[in-house]
């Protein structure tokens, strides 16, 4: 292995000086053919050997009958054979000293109890033997500016395979040769394009961490089916960002259908997308919805930066097309990016200009007509005048029959004050290449366009967390209203007063209780999570009488509905007073993504209208303010029709300190306020209700069974 | 014009014998030097004059100095002159006796007064010359089925325009020339295109309608900007039904901002999308929303007729891409489409033809191998199962560099027992092009086949009126609550009872109200709509003494609120017990489509949702009750959370009886039930207040000032 010493995991992925191919086969219509094949046609420089025990020769070229035979220690190897005998290379790999290994052969870990097994022992196999895998079930890896095609995808069969800065990334291995023929259609290349497969060792993120140091690679799109290994996402995303190397990404999952296809697990569940989508902002990630956006938005990124802000990013649209420009407009404010109008100053400088244009939310070229330094002077002029952050030119019928003209012009404006993109109303694949290749980002259709647009303008810097808590969720503990109170209480949750009664004591002690009335009196259980349901709440107790009374009426009533649990007592809170509006705030650990917090309008409405956003946890009061801007039912704390503003700060303050809990209680595995009542302003917050699980092994309060303030 | 009495208008729009050129220009750089370039490059068959008073020649051909001196009377004339000259061209074919004129220029309804009353004297030389239009504005009419390219859009400038059966019909005169260049690129067909301008005459309706004879269209592809003229939409929609002859639209203004951008007028405001929506829907039309699903959609709306449901249409998918299929799944399920899974039995069959698949949602196979034999069983197989209604191939890898695999196969089950359409992960415009003159439709993107499948699955049989009430709103009045109340009672809908005292008789009649208590004291004047704010209401009275207060605390307020407004009287109305849901009623003539009724969630909640849905009214049981679906606050009506059920059949039949306004009430221009409180089930609905607002010529009741019943 003295070789490996000054070779980079990187340098053995996507330039290896040797590669062999195990299960090479001598049948050109086979599968196993294709890498020979590709490496040849795409004039590898490096050496290949294809290693066949049954053959002496395979298409011609000298076949090898082991990897032992093999006159040197390739830098590379691609199994081609099925699961067992690819575990058995990986071994042999390991007493060889080949540094990387990719694997064709799926039937590991997507395949039930004995997949699982199989995994396993791959990848001790390679941990033993210091082998780094790609896979299984990759459809290879592949560099296109060297011809490093080591790969079994259909798609590398074709000549001319573009080169480019994007460096693609895929959990599907079909994805990677749709990518690139829908790149290569219209002259946008690729760095590498390495399907990932089963994730056995080198996850995607690891994956494409390792080659952030490669001049070659300047923006990343990724493909992604599920987010396993999301650590190492994290982990990429702060190095991506501090090389300043931005990042697209495609995640299936919006329905809950697609997720259901996706080869994985618990992290793939209902619900998952918005945890997904949280991960994917915090990454700092551009998370696109068309695919051919994958392709289209990393130019634009790299153009635009870090504008952070969808909602008040500003783009100037000017066109030759009204029609076409509507289009657009549409679409980008259907996703909430602000198309704003020239000022008036501007206008007059394009008149200056020999350019006269209507007042009008875009600037429509269609009567001065697509002339070359008309539309060079307009496009500058918008450019210069400091009023957008993207200045997006929709190209009418000259993009396709007259491209000396506008998109000449465009294409000379690439390099000016403000980025400058376009779009082309008609199919126009070579004038989308000539902007390409000229540094200005095009677009294909008007939806792509304006999703890649929207979540370039959405992308901000890193904001994950490196690690988080992952308290073991299986054979967590409930506990009951009051510790779960008393918790939050502690995390900086303001929780209703209340006392805790023994059920033998309540005589006893409901004439001096230190509540004011009314009061609410609730079971107290951490085995009926759902109690009222149960009958164990009395709202509106006005006296002590009425608080005896409440707790028969409640013993009888659990004895009725949940006769198996056994009460701790009961307890006594004061009735607040009705605030201006109720949240749900919530807490937990994702088992993909970590720990999130979520906001939701409360009561029966929550669960009816999906109100809700969520973010990865800790939030800071910025972001708890704009989780606070995405409810809609909280429109109300803004004094809705004439009502009183609710505490704003105070919520804010609520959220971030339940966010807390991911680094102040990495037991915790799951918090609930429901409803947290938002008071008028000044007044606060209060929960009124508390639910908090944490982990068995985790700290832990034990369950109150006297007496005992909450507050 | 006795020449012309065999001669539909569509003969001369399309198919005309010669034509004539207004305006040519000898500078082929020019816009105006166009139509005859592209006629001649095109091998148009007709005669054609260049007419040009200051040349002897244009472009080599002899020139005309007028129309009077040409040697026959053209079918159509092209006038690409200013607006001016444009009129008097007109008038001047209407002398001569011809039937159709298509004019260029701008500079008419669009510009301002100067532009209306241009337009009104180009109208009228049309209508006394007997002469039809196309345009203003209009960037021209062309048939590529016959070289008939009367067009300056320089985007038939290129050879071998594509044949079709696909009629295209834009009010954006860019948008025909986008979509030929976009179909040409994968050999998707036109049998005409054309630019339809301002609709001074011809609307876009109409102009589809007359084309409906021709036996070369098979289908409608239309991009709106607005609705106008939407009359002649619904006809052409009937007729286009009625000869089988299916329509796919674009319309812009899914933003409000795109809206603004149309050249129209008060029917592109807020909300008007509803309106398009529910137009478009009863008009039987298919409502895509990406530009492409416009020339892809057609051909998929032909293959499947009218389905009719999008939730309950079954789609089945099949594959050799696991991953192309999932993003597919996905995006199909955001919009609501169904992909079901084959049944065992299907799968059992595709295992007795050779081909092994595992239980998924989708027939994936990837491990059988695109195989031509094995593909045809397949796709054979799920069509001749009857579980869907449309089977979708996702085709990998194969479809570019193997299509005659997979793709031959699909292609062959063109006519299979079910519809089956096929998109291409990579890109792969010959294979898409190879399916489309299959029969077989066929998608670019993932997008857009969704989008076309979801915009197909939803279309119905047209149910829009051919024509409606149009009451004049300038002037109209508004009934005060009582008046409101009697005629929604009237239609059927029940109001709660109460009567109407006179300010000077509270005294007197206040302990002799015919009501029970307690009651709810209203304001009543039709100038004070939202009483509430301005202090005019008064809840839960409990006997004749808290009326007399009430009555006096509501003159207070409002004098205090609404100095300048005299009360008619008071409501006093029995307070009506919390029912299971409250909902907003409403109905509207709108301006662009006619009679709406909308339906939404009742309370504060309305406002901040945008909890609605809208249909043309009127509306029968099944519809109202599909309204009833789509509101999600009015999921409480099922029993939510172990609450009552609501009386669903009940709301449906106000709902019904609103919607029958647009038939019995031709006056109202809107009304509106705010909240209609829905009862347990069994026990009905109740308006709880009302207001209607009626034309001020039409039927109109009188405000009433004296004790009367409402009930």
């Amino acid at each position: 292995m003295l070789q490996q010493l000054d070779r980079t995991l990187a340098d053995n992925l996507l330039r290896p000086r040797s590669v062999a191919i195990v299960g090479a086969s001598d049948d050109r219509t086979k599968t196993t053919a294709r890498p020979l094949q590709f490496l040849r046609a795409a004039g590898f420089e490096g050496a290949v050997y294809p290693v066949n025990p049954s053959r002496d020769t395979v298409l011609g070229e000298r076949a090898w009958p082991s990897l032992d035979a093999l006159p040197e220690v390739p830098d590379h190897v691609y199994v081609l054979t099925n699961a067992e005998p690819a575990i058995a290379t990986v071994r042999e790999c390991g007493r060889l000293g080949v540094p990387m290994v990719t694997i064709l052969a799926s039937g590991f870990g997507e395949e039930g109890h004995e997949g699982e097994e199989r995994q396993a022992r791959l990848q001790a196999a390679a941990r033993e033997g210091g082998v780094r895998l790609v896979g299984p079930s990759s459809l290879g890896v592949t560099n296109p500016r060297t011809g490093m095609l080591l790969t079994a995808n259909a798609a590398f069969a074709e000549e001319g395979l573009p080169e480019g800065d994007v460096f693609v990334a895929s959990q599907s291995g079909s994805v990677i040769g749709a990518l690139l023929s829908r790149g290569k259609t219209r002259g946008l290349g690729f760095a590498g394009l390495v399907s990932v497969g089963g994730e056995a060792d080198l996850s995607i993120g690891e994956l494409c961490e390792a080659t952030l140091d490669d001049p070659g690679i300047g923006s990343y799109a990724l493909f992604l089916e599920s987010l396993q290994h999301s650590t190492d996402l994290a982990s990429f995303a702060h190095a991506a960002h501090a090389a300043g190397k931005p990042v697209a990404v495609y995640k299936l999952g919006r329905s809950e259908e697609a997720a259901a296809l996706s080869v994985s697990h618990t992290g793939a569940l209902a619900g998952a997308d918005a945890e997904s989508d949280a991960f994917l902002a915090a990454c700092g990630f551009a998370r696109v919805d068309h695919l051919e956006a994958l392709i289209e938005a990393p130019p634009l990124l790299a153009r635009l930066g870090a504008v952070g802000n969808r909602s008040t990013a500003r783009v100037g649209i000017i066109t030759t097309t009204g029609g076409g420009a509507a289009v657009v407009v549409d679409q980008l404010a259907t996703r909430g990016v602000s198309v704003v109008a020239p000022s008036s100053a501007t206008l007059q400088a394009m008149t200056d200009a020999g350019c006269p244009v209507a007042p009008s939310l875009i600037v429509d070229l269609t009567l001065a007509g697509a002339k070359h330094e008309l539309v060079r002077s307009a496009v500058s002029i918008m450019q210069d005048s400091g009023e957008f952050d993207l200045v997006l030119f929709v190209i009418g019928s000259s993009a396709r029959s007259n491209p000396e003209l506008a998109v000449r012009a465009i294409a000379e404006c690439a390099d000016g004050a403000t980025p400058v993109a376009a779009f082309a109303l008609p199919d126009a694949l070579a004038t989308l290449e000539l902007l390409h290749h000229s540094g200005v980002p095009a677009f294909r259709t008007p939806e792509a366009c304006a999703d890649a647009v929207a979540a370039a303008l959405g992308r901000r810097a890193p904001t994950v967390a490196r690690t988080w808590p992952t308290p073991e969720a299986d054979g967590a503990v409930v506990l009951n209203e009051v510790d779960s109170g008393r918790l939050l209480q502690e995390q900086g949750v303001p929780v209703v007063p209340g006392v805790v009664i023994g059920l033998d004591e309540v005589a006893q002690v409901a004439g001096s209780l230190p509540v004011t009335f009314p009061v609410a009196v609730k079971a107290l259980s951490a085995n009926l999570p759902h109690k009222s349901d149960a009958g164990g709440v009395v709202l509106g107790v006005a006296d002590a009488d009425g608080v005896v009374a409440a707790v028969d009426a409640i013993v009888a009533a659990v004895r009725e509905h949940a006769g198996e649990v056994e009460l701790d007592g009961v307890l006594v809170q004061e009735m607040a007073t009705p605030g201006v509006v109720d949240t749900l705030v919530g807490y937990r650990v994702s088992p993909s993504v970590g720990p999130v917090v979520v906001l939701a309008a409360g009561g029966v409405l929550t669960e009816l209208y999906k109100d809700s956003t969520m973010r990865l946890a800790p939030v800071d009061e910025a972001e708890a303010l704009a989780m606070i801007g995405e409810v809609r039912a909280l429109g109300q704390l803004h004094g809705f029709r004439g009502g009183p503003r609710g505490d704003v700060e105070a919520l804010a303050a609520a959220i971030v300190a339940v966010s807390r809990l991911a680094v102040d209680r990495p037991d915790v595995v799951e918090a609930e306020m429901n409803p947290l009542s938002v008071r008028t302003e000044g007044q606060g917050v209060v929960a009124l209700d508390a639910l908090v699980r944490v982990a068995a092994q985790g700290e832990q309060s034990s369950p109150s069974s006297s007496l005992s303030g909450t507050s």
